[in-house]
């Protein structure tokens, strides 16, 4: 058996509290980690507010394995990521000599490399980038926390950069079934098959079917797949079962 | 000045930490708190753990004037909110009658009023059901605590139930305007902007436009109107300024 390693997300950014920007970053990174074998935990999403982030980030990052933060790394005033990070960690901040290079570079007409576009550029003491050829603004990694940007497709390149430095853990298995029959009807079997198969995980997720009539899709979790196995098929029995008594 | 009423959200779920299901509910439930003047704060998401839920949910109630949970009020084993929420607030939890007189109604065949479906009858104690002719689980109000279902449609006719029993905050306002520019050209006078205009709040939020353009959104915010129109003209004379310069 490998290690369990977990994961905790923290969105930043007022305008997901708002309800004005819809966030995409949370399914993809849950996606992400479920996929190499990291089991995300908990997910919070706080305003753009340093005493919040920086609770935030130390209930998370003292809790789990990895925590990753999306968003407010940007050039504004309201992106107070990084220094709410440094503060967390209790390190200082200041413009990354490299990074400001590669600004120099990007932006060379005059008044260009602003007071704001340099703000990108700072990243706190110890922190390795995540950066590449295509990422100007880089995100960073200090002890347990991968620093992302918020806009999707930043933030998915980062994530592809970084996974690979991640321990991995042992792979969480899961296949699922769809019920055809109604969460109530299985409640009390299914209570019993989870019982008696203690090294899987098993869960009934509602939902409206194409018909518009209530259905269960029943979904089985393990990182053992002859557990894995042995509970699909109690569950199959139960729901073939279930048929031939209607 | 009206109260600022603020709220938190509980998102309850393994399935959407696996990433297998997509939450739904904290877009919704955000565009909805900020149209009835509620702030929106923050919004955790933790797994089917009564550990879990009962530190999030304690955490959360102790800070905001309410808290919204969705998910884990269904008839099988993975469904422990109503018992969570019960041991949070350190009260007792058993099937409320009225509750199951109208399962006894609705489940008429023989085995159908079964252990499973009952489940959804127990109440923590104290509790204000949620309920209407179309919701037969109901979901329940305690203290500052609204627990709601995890299925999109019956979540959000939970909302419009309990939304005229809450207090109402004064409205916060908000205006946008597309930037046309990019983020790093307007940071150094935004920030200025915003000093300027301490009773509002000004987002600025990268996108992605239609020709593949890094462009801006911004966003003002203000409970005063006047303040709000005041910061807004600022915005817009900046982005005029702006363009004229280029």
């Amino acid at each position: 058996m490998g290690d369990i390693i977990t994961a905790g997300v923290l969105v930043i950014g007022d305008e997901i509290l708002s309800g004005r920007t819809k966030d995409k970053n949370i399914g993809f990174i849950a996606d992400y980690l479920t996929n190499i074998g990291i089991d995300l935990k908990e997910v919070r999403i706080v305003a753009d507010d340093e005493a919040d982030i920086v609770a935030a980030l130390n209930a998370l990052r003292a809790r789990y394995t990895y925590v990753f933060t999306t968003g407010g790394i940007g050039p504004t005033h309201d992106d107070i990521t990084a220094d709410s990070v440094a503060k967390a960690f209790g390190v200082g901040i200041d413009h990354r000599p490299e990074v400001v290079e590669r600004f120099k570079e990007r932006y060379k007409k005059p008044g260009e490399l602003n007071e704001a576009r340099l703000r990108m550029t700072r990243i706190p003491d110890g922190a390795e980038l995540i950066q590449s050829a295509t990422i100007l603004a880089p995100g960073f990694r200090i002890g347990n926390v991968i620093v992302m940007a918020g806009v999707p497709s930043i933030m998915q390149a980062m994530m592809d950069i970084v996974a690979p430095t991640l321990r991995a853990g042992e792979r969480m298995l899961s296949e699922s079934v769809r019920g055809d029959c109604r969460e109530g009807d299985i409640g009390t079997p299914l209570r019993a098959i989870a019982e008696a198969h203690p090294d899987t995980t098993i869960g009934s997720h509602p939902f409206l079917d194409e018909n518009g009539k209530s259905n269960t899709r029943l979904v089985v979790r393990s990182r053992d797949q002859a557990k894995l196995t042995a509970a699909m098929d109690a569950v199959r029995a139960m729901l073939v079962g279930l048929k031939a008594a209607q």
